[in-house]
Formats: C-alpha cells, sequence, structure tokens
C-alpha cells in the first residue's frame, strides 16, 4: 500500500518529542527529514538529516523543499528570554511557514502548547476555540504560530493541526501530571491523527491522555479522529507517594500552565 | 414478559436497512407489519406484508391502522428527480404522519439523513440543534419530514425520532465512510433505543457508529440511549488499501454530504 | 445613479404586503414585475405584470426570465388544507428557485413566517439558528422553502434571505400585534435591506417593529441593515381598550405563533 | 503514605449514602467522625461518633472542630413539611458551613439533589451551568445549600462540590431509575474524587452511574476525575419484567425529578 | 378601561422603592394593599395598609387575600445577621408564596438583588441564565427566593419575575452608580412591564437604567416589554468630582456586587 | 476636579489617528507625550514629544516613564514585507509593554484591528471572543500583541483594551466603509471609555461607529461604555453614487477584511 506521504520534516527531531516521532511516523511517510541543531548521527535507511537553526531564514526554507507534510516541534521547548523566544519560536516558525509555502507543502502539525493558554482555570472547562490566555512569553510565541497557521490556510491553502501539547513525558512526574500527562504513543497517536485526518483545514487541539481529570473539552478537534489509550492512572500512587498534596487555593494549581503562572519576567531572573 | 409493542409497521421494508430491521426489531413487538412496493415473500408467523406505494394516500393511511409504532425507512433513497422526491418523500411522509394522527399511533422513528446537514463542514462540529444544511433535493425532503415531525409532535402529541442516518452498509466501502459508517447492528441499536427510550417527545439524532474520527456531537439525543458498538476502524486498512486519499481541498471530503454537495440538479442530469 | 436592479419579480403582487412593496421597492429597480393570480390593473410605466398560478411550473419559471431579483410573497398566506399548502407554497416555492437557477437569477427574497418558529415560547428568546419548530402545515411549508433556499445557496450560488415576518397589518390588531407587528414601513425597510446588503448568502430575519416587548434576538442578521423605524406603542391604548388580556396561562399566548398554534388539522375544520 | 485529611466528618452517617461513604471513604483520612442523630454503635477504631441534631446550631459548629473535610450527607432526604425542610436542610446546612468556616475546614461535599433541577426534561440536556428548577421544597432547600456553598468559597475561601444525587440505592427499583441510578460503588467514586481533586472551587457535579440513557451534560465537572464504572443496564431485563412502561406524555417520564414533579405542597398532604 | 388588576398588594410599601411603586403602579390597579411593619397614614382613597411582620406566617398569608398580584418588596434590605435574613427575607417570602398560592395570586414581583450575582465580574458579560453568585447572606436569601419562585411556577402556576436590582436611589451616589443605577421611575417602568407582560412564567431580568457602561446582558428578558428612559450619565461630573476613581485591581471595583464583595460575616461584625 | 490620569503617553502621535487622540484626549491628562518617528512641531503647553523609532527598545522604553497609561496607536499601519513588520509591530510593542511593566504603567489601551479577524465573514457574526482569524502578516501582528496584552494583565497586572479598529477615516470612503466605518469622533470616544472603564482587566473591543450594517456583536465589551454616536448612514448616498455595487460572491465583499483577503504576500509583490 503507498504510504500517504513521501517525505515528512520533523523539526527538533533530536529533542524528547522529535525522537518518539521520528519513530512513530516512519509507517506514514516513504522517508523522513529529521532537522535539528544537533547533529543526527543514527540514521537509518529511511531517513536523512537536516543540520541549522531554525533562526536562519534560508536554511529553514530550504530545509522543507520536497516535503509534502512538516512536524514543527522544534525552537525553545520553555520559557527563555525574549531574544531567543523570539528568534527560535517567532521568527523560527514563521521561516517553516514560508517554506511551506514556497515549496507547496501541504500540511503542517504544530507543537504548540498549554501555555497557550496557561491562565484558563480547570474549572472554566475550555475548549479549542476559546480565547487565547498565554502564561509565559514561551506561551506567546505558541499563539502567535497560532495566528500565524490560521492566515497560511485561510489565504495560501495550508492545512494546519495545533496541537497544544500538555505534559509529554515518558511518565507522570508530579500531580498536575496525573491530569496533564500526554504519553508518548498517545502524542505519537495524534500527530498521526493529524497528519491523516480526511479534512484538516486549520484545526487546534489539546494533547492529552485519557487522564481521569478532564479539565478540558477536545470535542471540536474530534474530526481529527485522536482518541487517547493511556492514562496517568497507573502512575497515580507512585507520584502521590513522592509528592505533597498541592495548596487547591494556589494559582499554579488552579490554572492550566501550572508553575508557569508563577514563573516572572525571563529577562529578570538571573541563571535560570 | 409483555413486549413494549404490539405491532410495528416498517416502511420500505424490503429495502437494505428495512431488512436488517425487520430481523432486529422483532423482539419490541408482538408483530410486524412490512410495507413496501415490493412484495416480501418470505414472511414469517409475527410478520404481515402490506404492498402499496407512499403516494397513494389512502393506501399509506390504511396500513398504519392498527400499529403503536411506525419505522418509517421508505421512500426514494438517494437523490432523485424533483416528482420523484416530492411524491415519494415529501408527499408519501406526510400520509405516513396522517395515519399515525389518524389512527393514534405513538412513535414514528424517522430514517431523516446526514444530507439534511450535508453542507455542514466536518470541522464546525455541528450538534443536532444546529440550523439545516441540506446538499440535495433528496435532503431538502428530509429536512421536510423532520419539520412535519416536530408539527406533530407539538400539535398532535406523537412522538418523533428523526434518524440522520450516514453511511450504512454492510462495511466501509470507501475513505468517507471510515468516519461515516453505521454499522447495521448499530443501525438496529438506534432504531430500537428510539423505540422504548423512556421519554422521546420530538429528538434528533446523528446516526453513526463509534468511527474513530467524530465530526459530529450527538450529546443533546444522549436521552435515546443509543451506544454505538461498532467502529469502522477495523475496516480501515482494507479501504485505504484499495481507495484514493481524497483530496483534502475537495468541498466533497470537508463536507458532512461527501459527493452530494458536488451533484447537479437531478433533473438535469442524464442517465446518472 | 444607477440602480441596484435592473428587474425585480415580486410575487403575491397584488396582495397585502405585495402592494406595498411594489411601492416600496420602486426606488430600487429599473422596473418591477409583478406577478399574482389576479390581474393588475392600475400598471405604472416602470411596472409590468405577469398573470399566473406558482403552481403552473412552467409559468413561473417563464417568469422569472430577464430578472435579478424576486421578492417572492406569494403563496397561501395562511393555514390551508394540505393540497394547497403543497400547490401554492411547497410547489409553488420549488418553481420560483428553478427559475431563479435557470435564469441567472441573483437573489431572493422570501416572506417566511413567525408561523416556521411558532410553537417557541416568548420567554426562550430564540435566534435566527435556533431550530424550526413550525404551528401548522403552512408553517411547515415555510420550513420547506427555507431549507430550498439553503440549498440553491449552498449550491447553485443564490442569495437568499428568509424573512420570518410576524404580523405585518396597517396597525396591531390585537394585544399580540403590540409586540409582533411589523409596520408596512418597516417591512419596505427589511426587504430593501435585504436586496442591498452587500452580503447576504443564506440569512434568516426575524420580521418586527422595533416594539417594546422583544421576544427574539434578531442579532444575527445584523449584517442585513435593517433598522426598525416603528414601534406597535402609539397603538397600545386603543388596542388594550378594545380587547382583553390574554389568559397568560393559555398556550397562545406563552407562544410566538399565537392561535396558530391552537388550531386543528386543516382537512378536519369545515368551513374554516 | 500520608492520607490526604486528617479527620473527615460525615454527616448523616447512618443513613443509606452515609454508610456507603462510611466504609469507601475510610481510605482518605486518619479517622473519620461519624455524625447522626441516631446513635452509632458499631464503631471502627479509625472512627468516632458524634450524636446530635443539624438543627442544633452549638452543637453542629462544634462537631466541626478538628476536621479537614466535611461530607455532609445529613438532614431531611425527601419532601418533608416547610418546618422540617427549614430547619434540617436550610438551618442545618447553614451551620455545617459556619462551623467550616469558624474552624478552618477546607473542603466540604454536599448531597445536593436532582431535585434541585428536576422540572428540567430530559431532552433538553441541561449542564451543570444551566438553571436551577426544583422539584419541592425539598429541591428548593439543596438550592439554597448551593448558593451558601458559592458564597463561602467566593468569600471565605471554602472550597465545596455540590453532588447532585439521582438515584443512589442497592440497585435500579423501576425504569426511571434506569438511567438515574447511581450505585453506592460510583457514589463512592465521586465523593472520593471530590474530595481529592487537584483543584475544587465551587464545582456542582451530576451524580449518576455511567447508564445508557445519559440525559445531563456533565462534563463540566470534568475537573473532578469522577469516571463511574457502574450501569443500570444488567438490572435493565428484571426491572423491565417487573414494572410497567411509563407513559410518555407523563410530566413525570419528561422530567428529571420524576414523581416529584407530582406532589403537591407537603403542608397540605395528611399522613405522607 | 377596565385596570388589568383589581388589587395589587405591595410589600415594604413604606420603604425607598415601596413609595415609589405605590405611586407608580396606581394606574394598575383599583386598589392597592399597602403592607408594611410600620404603619403608614397617609392613605389614599384607593389604598389600604396592612401593618405585619413578613416573619409572622399568618398575618402575611391573610395580606394575600383578595389581591391577584403581589410586588414583594419587603425584608431586610441590605446585608443582616442570619437570624433576621431568615426570618425577613427566606421565611418571610415563603409565607408570601404560600399566601399566593392559598389565595390564587396570578403574579409575583420580587425585589431580588444584583447581589444574587455579586461575584461575577463586570467583564463576564453574564445574563440572566448564568449561574447565582451571591456575595451576602442577604444575597443567599435573593438566590433562596428565585428557587422558590421557580418552583411555585412549575408546581403551581404562579407566575413570577425576580427583578435584580442593581442600586435604585434617588440619584447615582458613587461611581459604581453610573454603571449600576436604576432611577425610580425605571424601576416603576420594569415593574409595571413585568406586571402587565402577555407572558410572564418565570422570568429574571436585571434592573438597571439604560446607562453608558452595560456590564450585564439583559435580553432574555425581552418578553417583559422593559426599555429604561434613564441614564447615570447627566449625573456623571458631580459624581466624579466629589468621589475618587477606584482602585481599578480591587475586587469591589471589579464585581458585580461592589464593596458587598469586602463584607465579612454579618455575625462577626459589631455595631455594622 | 482633578483628571483621571497624570500622564498619557500616545505613540503614532503624528498619524491619522494620532492627532485625533492628541485633541480628544487632552481633558484625561494633565499632560500628554506625543511619541512618533517624525518630530511634531505644534506643540501645546500640555504636550511633550519623543521622536524614536518603536524597535528602539531602550528608546521606547525610556518614553513610558513617568506615564500612567499608553496608547499606543504606533507602528506599521498596513500590510508591510515581514521584516518591517516585525519591527514595527511585534518587537516595537514588546518594547511598549516592557515599558508599562518596568515604569508601572497601569493601562495600555492597544490599535488593534479588524484585520486581526479578517477572514471572518459578515454572516457569521462574531463576537470578541471569538478565534482570531487574521488576513495579513500586518493582522497576525495584531494578534500577537493581543496575546502580549493578555499576558501582561494576567502576569503583571497592567489593564489593557485592544481597540480592533475596522474603517476609522475621515469618512466613509467606499461601499465598504458603509458598515466599516468608525468616526473620529467615535474613536475619541472609545479610547476614552477604555481609558476610564471603572473595570478594564484584558478587554477587547471592536471599533465601530453606530452604522446599519452591524455584523458582529460588540456586548462583552459593554463594559467599556462605549456608546458610538456617528453612523455611515449620511454618507451613503454620496459612496454609492461614485462607487459599483461590489461583488457579493467575491471573498473580499463576504469577509470582515475586505481587500486585504485578497493580498498576496507582502515580500512578493513589488512596488506595492
Amino acid at each position: 500500500m503507498t504510504k500517504p506521504f513521501q517525505k515528512i520534516l520533523i523539526t527538533g527531531a533530536a529533542g524528547r518529542l522529535g525522537s518518539q516521532l521520528r519513530r512513530g511516523l516512519a509507517p506514514l511517510a516513504d522517508s523522513l527529514r529529521l532537522a535539528d541543531r544537533e547533529p543526527i548521527t543514527d540514521l537509518q535507511p529511511h531517513e536523512e538529516a537536516a543540520v541549522f537553526d531554525l533562526g536562519d531564514e534560508a536554511a529553514t526554507i530550504a530545509a522543507t523543499e520536497g516535503c509534502d507534510a512538516i512536524v514543527h516541534m522544534g525552537g525553545a521547548p520553555t520559557e527563555r528570554p525574549w531574544q531567543e523566544v523570539l528568534d527560535s519560536n517567532i521568527r523560527g516558525s514563521y521561516h517553516i511557514y514560508e517554506g511551506a509555502r514556497k515549496h507547496g507543502v501541504r500540511r503542517v502539525i504544530y507543537a504548540s502548547s498549554v501555555h497557550a493558554i496557561g491562565y484558563h482555570q480547570l474549572d472554566t472547562h475550555i475548549d479549542t476555540d476559546s480565547p487565547l490566555r498565554p502564561d509565559t512569553l514561551y506561551g506567546v510565541s505558541k499563539c502567535f504560530v497560532e495566528s500565524l497557521g490560521s492566515l497560511y490556510w485561510d489565504k495560501f491553502g495550508i492545512e494546519s493541526a495545533m496541537i497544544r501539547i500538555f505534559s509529554s513525558f515518558p511518565e507522570p512526574a508530579d500531580r498536575r501530571m496525573l491530569w496533564s500527562w500526554l504519553s508518548f504513543d498517545d502524542c505519537v497517536r495524534l500527530v498521526s491523527a493529524a497528519l491523516t485526518a480526511p479534512h484538516l483545514g486549520y484545526t487546534v487541539s489539546f494533547g492529552m491522555s485519557d487522564n481521569r481529570v478532564k479539565p478540558v473539552d477536545n470535542s471540536k478537534a474530534g474530526h481529527l479522529g485522536y482518541i487517547p489509550q493511556d492514562s496517568a492512572e497507573p502512575y497515580r500512587a507512585a507520584v502521590e507517594a513522592k509528592t505533597d498534596i498541592a495548596d487547591p487555593m494556589a494559582r499554579s494549581t488552579q490554572c492550566m500552565g501550572g508553575w508557569y503562572v508563577d514563573m516572572g519576567h525571563p529577562d529578570d531572573e538571573v541563571g535560570k
């Protein structure tokens, strides 16, 4: 059977999620182009590497050539000083979309983040159409890319999925992750679903596993066909044994973004 | 135990779904009256046949006598020239409701269709209260019968369920059916649920199996008690192997109604 | 200045509202074609007459030729026996839309009715996206034409406004009209607004004047630019003096449709 | 591992649900204080008893001392004469909240009831933000406590969950319970989830098992982490065999509150 | 012309709003019964007095006899100790509704309050279906009466309007009243509209004049026919000249309830 | 009377709207600091000038010192090449917010734009919570600043109003402006309202005059107290006389953003 894609570009391919996707997306494409600032040395036959910085416009655009889809996981993965957020996430993602436009890429799957809506409270039960409410400059950069993807769909016909990843780690590491966890396998399932959905257009989806606590409503992304298979529940006892109960009155407990909502401005913090 | 109904009239009983319901609804009634334009020859002891055309007002009304429920699956099952849509679906269904009114039938379950809302896009995630948006004259006739059922509930106290069937076939035949499929068993479950729901009034429900891609929100029909048990997923590999990927930019891919949205006017088309 | 239209077809032109529109729409078109079953004898220079029955498909389609807009006010104006509703309103309106399709008419303004949503209660404050809830066969026929207009927009690109007229009379005649009244001048304003709105697509609008009691939300039709200028309030004292207070517990007081909700089936009633 | 609570006060501890919670909540606290008007004689080592009437302000407030959570199941469990509703449910619950305020209790879980929203119909599919619509004075008292809990959260920072219990019995006893049933185990799951949810604030939740008929939308309580595990379905055949089909036109069939909606005023009824 | 009512009972008739309504409602009834704890000595020919305390069940019920409408403005008009709130507002209003039930009164207009929803913020723009969120025990008592009125409509067919009065004073006295003000004349207009609305059922309405700042959405009460005629704007310059700008970060500035949200528990405060 | 502000910084003060605000905001502050890239030479006694480029971080931050409010109208006022959008609008606005944070400015009023939501259609009647849908890179930069303002409110307590200006010109210049026009006086009214609203927090408002065609719902900004006083209607005849009717089927007619939706990528266009 023909694979749905010929070549998928994965940015941030050496990172935590990038390496999972490298494994998980292999069935969907004849080959994968693995982009990262760091060289990747264990290339498989169906893989090729591309080493560049997202802030480098020409290199980034060049890396998109010949791809029919982009899974854009690269850029600063957490709060960083403004200049770095600007270069890696804002300018870098613009370069990715320009590459998609110039080289006819049809779909972009973007690693957006819970931090684009981090100041919403758990009990308001937002859905994917609720207003943005970023909790950091990092979160603002995620909002920027979501707007950019919306434009490139409406104006240039490039389909995009904005995956707002909550907490994707090998296993839940603290009590917040008991509801915010996205297992690696579910992350692969979600990105795969977005790549192969019959109709994507411009779609926002929350990226969580099937955890017991459900603070958001993902139903408007139901056309992606993402059905999480994992849950944080098996890890509950271990997590609760090693961590204190969070203060229920703390803003970081009440808000989606967790401790990001308590962060100060990144340029004020030394040695962070 | 007493069965919930004494006699259920099934129209279109010789058709694809009618024959499934003939089998599936047997446990709910002492007898079934099987109506169709075509004679049914293999009648079981608990069954009786009624042969007539829905456009025949007197015959249709007569066929409802002595029934306490009607499962109305008859009429043109797809786009047809206006005169046929008018006679079979519009006039014919009016005759059914008149029969229900004149003979004291309490519940009508109607085979409405996705084509009553076919121009809505998958990513708008409509629910059962969203505005109608038919994709064909056939779809307009389904809208008409929904309005008619609403009237007969509000004015005459006849309860109705409008089942908007998506694609009910033995198995998914194309990529669209990977999300639109309603298995025969789920179809029987849904009609049975509507017949036996504690409170029906006037209720609209989407008729789909528990497929992975979920483009609509059926929760407002939750009081019917329909829980689909089947999924198109086991058929995915086979379907994808034999069919091309649909063009994600085509209106027929983006809209609920599939290729019906691309149909021209039925009176213009020769030999279609 | 060029007028926005060359020729507008007005159906039901000899009727109560038709004659108002004949006067009121003159500034919008070079000429008006006035259609009715009854001959119109006092034609003005910019007017021409077309005498036919809407049930006559060929005549109706022919009457649309050369027009760039249709204001469709014709058909049975109240509850009638089924056969008449079917011929005048269902089949007749289908003929109008077929005429529009075959002769390239760009906009259709249709006299829909409160009776398409007559069983909704005043205190539920519906908007123009709320589900249909007809109160008569007449109301069902209005629902049918709304669905038809939706189809002809989505499939054939013919823009439509569905004006749900509440009570358009010279002045409020009973207590219900103190909230449901649409003055003749406001009726002209609303049809004119729909004809000249920059973007129409498929739009539903409630047709009421700026009365004090406001039981519906018309804001989703705000892009039509209809601003009512009249109110039933100056007539209140006179109306209240001559009519009894309605029973607040009666369904006909609580529902939009007024006494239509208490009507029986038209084919059961003799001499009504 | 440290238990989440030191001491939980359970009111109504000798009652039907109280005795279930006594068993079910033991893992969550070092000790349970069991309050009831009736003495409890089979105390376990981790339990202590408190015998008093909720109408006794001083005794009720005293009973809350030293507790870090309250599960308030006490008070009149059904419609009662006004004076009893006033004393047991309105005044009694005020005393509980005053105890919580004066003694620094952090969370209150309250046994609200379907009868706070009993006049809503099954087919309107309400959610936890829908307006109150009590069906009895008993239901009004539940509404009162919900408002009180809202105040004590906003003003005094005491978190509350309002559990609107539908029908919590050993097994479904009639056809209504086929959709309204809350198994004892699911009741324990729901109260436990509310006690341990990371963020509670002021939250309303419907208390039902995972029954097939789903007339309400509980998704806005998803942050509690309540996942029902039981269903009335295994009991369906037995229930249907021994009970008649409910009249689908009866208000008691159509409304959430069941036969409570048909009750008269409690002070009019003798010997009820 | 016949007046719409024969006798209206006004409670709290000696109070600030009661005396306005005494004047303003005279045109609507043949006579007014003026109830208050304080004797009213300047009775007009169309007026009669009734002196009693709302906590006196027999006297309150007796006072409703012979009335066809009640305008219930009596009870504690602000935060008071619990016992007083309980007696005057909770028990007292129950007595009023019992009177209405026992003596066949058709409509009750109740002076509810902004303090029933006082913790909602101005920028959330609530409507009349939004959840209750009281800011004081006084506010909780208003919530109680709203629930009671809902019950008496659904169960006993007594229509009620719950008027959530914001700030009804001779003129705006502080900066908050620049948006929360309800002029005396508009108060009379609103109560009159509720008394004479064609369909009332159970309706909640916000009571504000047509002030420039509009923090709530009153459209779901549009069927009352209340059109405010006054505005706080003419008083702005004077108010701003004599009062400081409120701290925009203070909860009392951000919330509907104003300084009520900062009040402590009334039983804790001495000499308030 | 004390003015509400001591010093307001107006950026883009030499521009079309800046000069209007310079005049209109004078009554609200003791002095105005007028910032622009171009020198302003006709300074009044209550004015001071600040000449710098928004891309200059240090200069921009310095210019905010001593101000208690900022009216940020500066930056590229239309679609420009990416580098200019990035420097003037994205980086420049970040500098403004950093200045506000570092110098304790309490309120920022930002000139956002219809082009942040330009691809929404007129007939979808969005409100201020609807998802962003920018129509240009310029629009994306407006979205970015809205997200930034949201962050600075939630994290740093700086209040912001995002004014989505539609078309603010001396008078309506084309048919689109007949609905999108914001008169200069209404622009001043809106900015003044936002500056003096009792509670601002983070608020989005559409900036339009009281035109007849109303394609958006601004009610969620009602707490600003903006009441437009002007309308495009008096200009209608003149505009219609000199401009053609727009093609109702063109995307630029159907969408909020007008001809911006048809623009290509700014870096592709030469000499635009």
